[in-house]
């Protein structure tokens, strides 16, 4: 150990080294994970959290701090050495030589809420970027609502080759150009390789005229030498644009043989060549201790924005704004969210109109829009079948972006991401909309979404063959099962526009997990006719019509096929059967009640027939083996909707004759 | 209507016009599409197709045509009405006049396998052009394989600003700019608008300059004049790259008051309008009639490659090759395809290594690949992951492009949409490989080419917990469900070699359909051990061990955890419970047996418990609705594979467990 009184001052390459080191040694250690990343960009981290970063590690929460997204989420050690050298809380050496192991903090790849400083879950290529759309998003439309004294900070994205050969990098890099996102800075760790070798083997793309095509402003530089690092920084900090720059590094720079080469991006580099890479950089100190001189270098980086953060803390203090500021940031709603949608509901329940489930997600955010200013909403170029958009809403967009809504173009996967970042940031929640079926498409970032518990709204419209002439690649039949799927996800297909305004409240109550909407196309009669003070659709099923007598079949329904269910039903009573009828808006909200309410609910004993416009798969659940299921078994077609439900079966006679069958 | 003798020639803008009424007469009957798209495009598609399209159509079959693909596909009028103006077979007037509805070949979106001439389904935005890599890295390909003389073509592409604007373009054109797949011609509908209003409200990109930095020519015209259109396609089949040339051009051109209006884009015109515009393009003829002139002037360009055709056929039977390129354009496999395999198969049964099932596939590859020769492999920047190479294989790429094996880089979507292209194109069979994981990115095209029943192969490796350190972002526990969700598409899980062997084969042999392999990352012990001359796993699920005695208790296991099942079946034996095993190798197959089989391998009245390292959904389907299920309920997690297992229960332990629970 050096002596620390006498030791001179640490030199940032060997500030840099400390992350090198504890990578390689990470890894080791771990016996996997990837070091070439961390060490080959190193010297752009340390610069960057050195001199440019605006932060305070003691407060990771300081809603103004700048925010570090490391995209290429591989490179995990990277930011957990930063998080450790600066001296954020639970980012502790045990941890460190725990990387990758059950329980430990520091899991293969980030994970948003394991610990502070890592804003979001990375790993999953091309995501972080365009994540950090949505956190660079944030920032500018609460700039605008809570002024620069509040909300004046950087978005810092940290991405290799594969984020920017992944398809959503378009779509984000398009998106940050177009609302001139210039507070948003991309560092691209050009180090041309990839797993399988160079990346010239499968790209060629001119990145920095890609993104100056895509209205960003661009800088090339050593990505080795720091004084280059801190004049671009500088330049992007000046820019009116998204900026990238491209530093061209070396993957697991430092490593004594093997720096350069794609073998250092994913495996451990094995003792022999960490021996000597220790000789190279002249570290003579065991894994995981740091000499005093770096560790001491560090944490003063780490303190580095204790000044301005406590400034800060000063004018929120002093600011009018400061509770309602808080309580946004803090994700909780206003007092008074559902005081109106109660209301509305409370009017509608006898005289509400048959009408399509996506105009009733409408009618519940003409409600919502004005009692929640932290929604933002938006559609992927499908505001008018979405109904996303609510009249009055000025756009967001730049130069003011204190407007409400965005316009995310034809871009899913992009705007399911952004409004991750958007929710992740804090201070708004995003809901956004497209056709069902092209949640395959943001599939992706919804499961991130899950994974990481953010509320992102999903407003899905067209969800089944009941969007008619458009044909099976625009109709849903396994999105429902694909999404019910996802863990930690609330799927929500409500019936009319009772259930609707429920599922819309709980989406907005559930502050850890996303949420789904599936809602049609075509009109659907009111099913929810008698008022209660409840919030039926929170217990995921419920009995909407009891059995006259003894229950001898229970019918299960959701969406537009519940108005099914309750006609067989009166076909049936007509006839002598009692039957009853549930209403299924969400299968996880189910799961989450006691087993006697399921059991209630679920009506074993009774012939169990479900109707649903998808696959089966996951409706035994409540039919069992010996129920039948009135649905999909295959891609629909093109053809109007009425003729659709017709031809494929999926009717009021064809749930009658189920149940008959089995009595 | 006009005397045929005595009229002018048709020009060609009256031959445009044509397009544009059959366009808004066809979607104004169905009262739903998309008028805006054709009508805007009816020039440059007049052009394409009357002097530079190779094709002939009364032989819409013939391999050697050059490929429409219409990746703007709501603009599907576009499509039928070049296909019924050039005759079609299958390209009625009443199939035009049914546009939309049940039972007609005109479906809202170009559907494959409904009318020849269509050769991609598309709908789904960018994988059009995604699709169009693949037919034209197949041209290239083939034109290797078996001479310019019998394949020399070209891929014509149409596509939208949403086509653009989607992430998976850019998977696209960089795959196209790197491949130098320089007959493939992209002509961009430039006119500015998507569905919400101008494409300025949402995207800024200079997408020529986008282009450019992939590595493409670019040129950019009048979209409506007639020799500008010309001249860029004459420059374009002289480029040494792929081309786009940039139209601009108005939506709804020849729409009286509404031409360059969003509302031409997906809705009727309307009767006045349409009035209005018969007027304005001095068009009095009935909807879906043709005046004379046009109609032969159209006819003679369906004409117009008849001769070349017949020189092409020609060549064909004068070709030594000629067996082999029919056979192989058919899609049949060679006679001896699985000889190797099956030999391997006879010799592995008593005698395979514990090996992982991702190494069984490339083991299986092994066999294959110098047996199939169309066989196409490649990876999504994984191939040591994935075992996707098979030794000694030359890489396809430019100038030569005889290799037979594709970098695809970190672009999961793009590759699967270009191995529909692949596939589509015939000659060729594609598989390619990512982690199971992102096959939610690639999943829009997996569900196109389940859609469209191509035969791709998707190498899915790393499939549960199992992958261990990489943790939760990269396991997948939800996708086994998602993908089982998706209509005619063979998900299979193998569980050793001999079932890696046999799914393999399986996968090859159905024509009709892609197949998902999933395959482990961590070794696992062999468990078809007794020799059969039949591919059990064809039957979807077997009984792999029987229950000394009247069976108490049936396991269902499927890949690395039939092996606990085993295990677990063992236990229970030696405690005197007749237990017997099952392995489902794939859902979708055991759903194709009869009742009889179906009861049988389901064992009703015994105690039912499946394993699998994934969630529950779908397997009531074997346990029903008192069996148990041992597996996940949520998200993996970070640490290695073998604590994974213990801290998730996924153990013997637990089968047994839920066994006796319920004996």
């Amino acid at each position: 150990m050096t002596d620390a009184k006498t030791a001179p001052k640490a030199t940032p390459e060997q500030m840099a080294n400390a992350i090198r080191v504890l990578a390689m040694d990470g890894v080791e250690k771990a016996k996997s994970g990837h070091p070439g990343m961390p060490m080959g960009m190193a010297d752009v981290a340390t610069v960057l959290f050195s001199r440019f970063l605006k932060f305070d590690a003691s407060r990771p929460d300081w809603a103004d701090r700048d925010r570090f997204i490391l995209s290429a989420g591989h490179g995990s050690m990277l930011i957990y050495a930063l998080l450790h050298l600066t001296g954020y809380k639970g980012a502790t050496k045990e941890e460190l030589s725990n990387f990758r192991q059950w329980g430990s903090k520091t899991a293969g790849h980030p994970e948003y809420g394991h610990m502070p400083g890592v804003e979001v879950t990375t790993g999953p290529l091309g995501q972080g970027l365009a994540t950090s759309v949505g956190f660079a998003m944030a920032e500018r439309h609460l700039a605008a609502k809570y002024g620069d004294d509040l909300v004046d900070h950087r978005t810092w994205v940290i991405a290799g080759d594969g984020c920017l050969m992944e398809g959503v990098s378009q779509e984000a890099i398009a998106l940050a150009g177009r609302y001139k996102l210039n507070k948003l800075h991309v560092l691209w760790d050009d180090n041309e390789i990839t797993i399988d070798g160079k990346v010239s083997l499968s790209d060629t793309t001119d990145q920095k005229a890609r993104f100056k095509a895509a209205g960003w402003a661009v800088k090339a530089i050593d990505g080795h030498d720091m004084n280059a690092i801190k004049g671009a920084m500088k330049w992007a900090m000046r820019q009116d644009k998204p900026t990238l720059i491209a530093c061209k590094t070396k993957i697991g720079r430092g490593a004594a043989t093997m720096e350069g080469s794609h073998k250092t991006h994913g495996a451990a580099l094995g003792a022999a060549e960490i021996a000597a890479t220790r000789l190279g950089l002249a570290w003579d100190h065991d894994p995981f201790e740091m000499p005093q001189t770096i560790a001491d270098a560090w944490k003063k980086v780490g303190r580095r924005g204790a000044k301005d953060r406590k400034k800060w803390e000063a004018r929120l203090a002093a600011s009018a704004q400061a509770a309602d500021f808080t309580r946004a940031m803090k994700g909780d709603l206003p007092e008074a969210a559902f005081d109106a949608l109660n209301a509305k509901i409370t009017e509608l329940v006898e005289t509400q109109p048959a009408q399509a489930t996506r105009q009733s997600s409408g009618a519940a955010l003409d409600e919502l829009f004005a009692a929640i200013p932290e929604l933002v909403g938006g559609s992927a170029d499908l505001t008018g079948s979405n109904n996303t958009f609510v009249k009055g809403t000025p756009i967001l967009d730049a130069p003011t972006y204190e407007g409400r809504y965005v316009n995310w173009g034809i871009r899913e996967f992009g705007m399911a991401a952004a409004m991750n970042g958007l929710a992740l940031h804090g201070g708004v929640i995003p809901y956004g909309g497209t056709f069902m079926v092209f949640s395959d498409y943001s599939r992706p970032a919804i499961r991130l979404g899950a994974l990481m518990g953010v509320r992102a709204i999903h407003v899905l419209t067209h969800d089944s063959i009941g969007l008619g002439e458009d044909g099976p690649t625009h109709q849903p039949v396994e999105h429902l099962a694909a999404l019910r799927a996802i863990p930690n996800l609330l799927v929500f297909r409500p019936a009319d526009t009772i259930e609707a305004m429920e599922c819309w409240q709980i989406a907005l109550q559930t502050k850890t997990a996303p949420s789904a909407l599936a809602l049609s196309r075509q009109k659907t009669p009111a099913v929810r006719t008698v008022a209660s003070t409840e919030n039926l659709s929170a217990k995921g099923a419920y009995e909407i019509k009891a059995a006259n007598g003894d229950a001898k079949a229970t019918l299960f329904g959701t969406g537009t096929e519940l108005a099914l269910a309750l006609k067989a039903a009166e076909t049936l009573e007509a006839e002598g059967v009692a039957t009853r009828v549930v209403s299924v808006p969400s299968f996880e909200l189910f799961e989450q009640q006691d087993a006697a309410y399921q059991a209630s609910v679920i009506g074993r004993g009774t012939v169990r027939v479900a109707v649903e416009a998808a696959i089966k798969q996951g409706w035994e659940r409540f039919i069992g083996e010996d129920g039948a299921f009135v649905g999909m078994t295959g891609f629909g077609a093109s053809a109007p909707a009425e003729v659709l439900y017709e031809k494929f079966g999926i009717t009021t006679e064809a749930v009658v004759a189920a149940v008959k069958a089995r009595l």
